[in-house]
């Protein structure tokens, strides 16, 4: 199979949303008028991020699964993607299920392949993804998109779905922990899986003051809200641990709260809002059927404080996942 | 050096025409009402198209250099791009130079970084470019870019530039052709820093036809052309030699052919206009500073035909560069 057979075979598709779409040198979009794209561009290395091994209909998921999830953290609805896919060969056996697993996340969300890139190398999969979002009647220099920069102290923290299942199950498929059926199927899903959170992305346009998805970990990810917002934080330990269905199971609490912590692949969101905006929250995560908790405040004391029940400060380890950190100091949850 | 030290000492800077740059989840960019979002990817991977030793400063270049191509192809304006950057090491004595040749050319087009991805991995660089196009009068599933699609019978088939410069640059350095040290160094700088053609691309808006820039081969590229308007083309062997400037130095004329025809890596443009345009494709060349050559015709028939000063058919080989087709069949330009 050709290059160019491959492109036809797999990865071509009407797109009646695109001006141009596959094919030419560019892919062409118009937006609305008012309206902004919002872009974003992630790219999964073999054996950095995935195993040489995955189920690849899992991993055409994943690929674009954790580019729809920048989306949903900036508010913005998926419009189109790019994919560049270097590979080994053009195996069939691979490609099949690798494009099935993409088409359906993609027809899920509505967002269309317009372009993209193929060659031979080291398998590497970047995924470009377009959305939009309404511009702001302020100005064209202002946006309506949720930004990390909004956080104000008083606000409240919250993050949604579930936390520190996906390092969990990467520990499971290492042979570093031991999960019972339930709990090894359910935290794999999650890693293999993730849920991108573009409905209650959407459904907290004009209500969270800052949002980013949480990729690298939830001290990392929440840290970068905190350093654009020019403040600081206070979790409750008690909520951080419930953000894991797994804590009351007997497992260790620390390890589960290092989990919840440093994870990282959750692909949740963590976002602020002003405590006047608690019943809006709740309404916005009951709209988009996604379960949302309240963790922690803002304050204007710089830095990451974790307390316990009794109010006193716990140690909060390390500060999310950094590619090109030593490998002792900061192990990759996704590394094989 | 951390990932997000390296994204700032290298990869930040001001980005004045994005509501959103680098930083957030995703970048934010607003066109003019009316225009269209043209949008393109490109990978490129260590040992298949670029040497393990090439100079950074040079790849930094040649990176964003073939993606400005397909946006000339398209007559799209530049405005941002977005990096992907899989490295083994975060290395300063690499990153430097490396950045400091992609910030030079992205500059010299008003070209802004808006955001990207790094990660540890085999060495990869995947950007994808944002340019605009007007859309058209006609309808928001019309444009005005300049698209593969609209080449007919009895247009003129012209390209820019030189072709198989590039070619003889590669065979050079893998010592499998000797150059003089005058063709060595113009080739070499060909291959090594090709020049994105977008001054004419944009000149050409309402004049040409049918455009494609040329990195896989002109018999490859042109046959995109010919597929997507449904027609074939005839091409004169004697303008064909006379696109590359060393074939009258005594190299063999079978070679220098073969270098035009399916030399790759070229990024001149190859396009199409009807005679009744011919001298506004004239003065679209005067007023970009770019040299354009008439290779040859449109026609009905299908297939695309060389002949010789006598009108007498010759054989057109090989038909572009296809990464995935067996190696024997068609040797890569420029895989080492």
């Amino acid at each position: 199979m050709g290059e160019f057979d491959l492109i036809r075979r797999y990865f071509t598709r009407p797109s009646p949303g695109a001006v141009v779409g596959v094919g030419d040198d560019c892919a062409i979009l118009q937006t609305a008028p008012g309206m902004q794209l919002a872009i974003s561009t992630d790219m999964l290395v073999e054996g950095r991020h995935f195993f040489s091994d995955v189920d690849p209909h899992a991993l055409g998921h994943k690929a674009l699964a954790v580019n729809l999830s920048d989306l949903a953290a900036c508010g913005a609805r998926p419009l189109a993607f790019t994919l560049a896919l270097a590979l080994p060969s053009a195996d069939g056996a691979w490609l099949r299920p690798f494009s099935a697993g993409l088409w359906e996340l993609a027809d899920a969300h509505g967002c269309e392949l317009i372009g993209g890139d193929t060659t031979r190398g080291p398998l590497n999969l970047c995924i470009t993804v377009f959305g939009e979002v309404p511009g702001d009647a302020a100005g064209p220099a202002r946006t309506q998109a949720l930004l990390r920069s909004g956080a104000q102290a008083g606000d409240d923290v919250y993050v949604s779905g579930t936390l520190g299942e996906a390092a969990l199950g990467l520990q499971h498929l290492q042979g570093r922990l031991q999960l019972d059926a339930l709990a090894a199927a359910a935290c794999r899903a999650r890693l293999e899986r993730p849920t991108p959170r573009v409905a209650l992305g959407l459904a907290l346009r004009g209500i969270a003051s800052a949002c980013a998805d949480v990729s690298d970990g939830l001290l990392g990810d929440l840290g970068h809200i905190l350093e654009r917002s020019a403040v600081g934080a206070q979790l409750d330990d008690a909520a951080l641990l419930a953000c894991c269905p797994w804590a009351s199971s007997g497992m260790d609490a620390q390890h589960v709260r290092d989990c919840v912590l440093n994870g990282g692949d959750d692909y949740e969101l963590v976002f602020t809002a002003a405590p006047e905006y608690a019943a809006a929250v709740t309404a916005a995560a009951h709209a988009s059927g996604t379960p949302v908790r309240r963790i922690g405040r803002i304050d204007a004391l710089p830095g990451l404080r974790v307390v316990d029940s009794a109010g006193q400060a716990m140690a909060a380890s390390r500060q999310g996942f950094d590619h090109f950190a030593p490998a002792d100091a900061r192990p990759r949850s996704t590394a094989p």
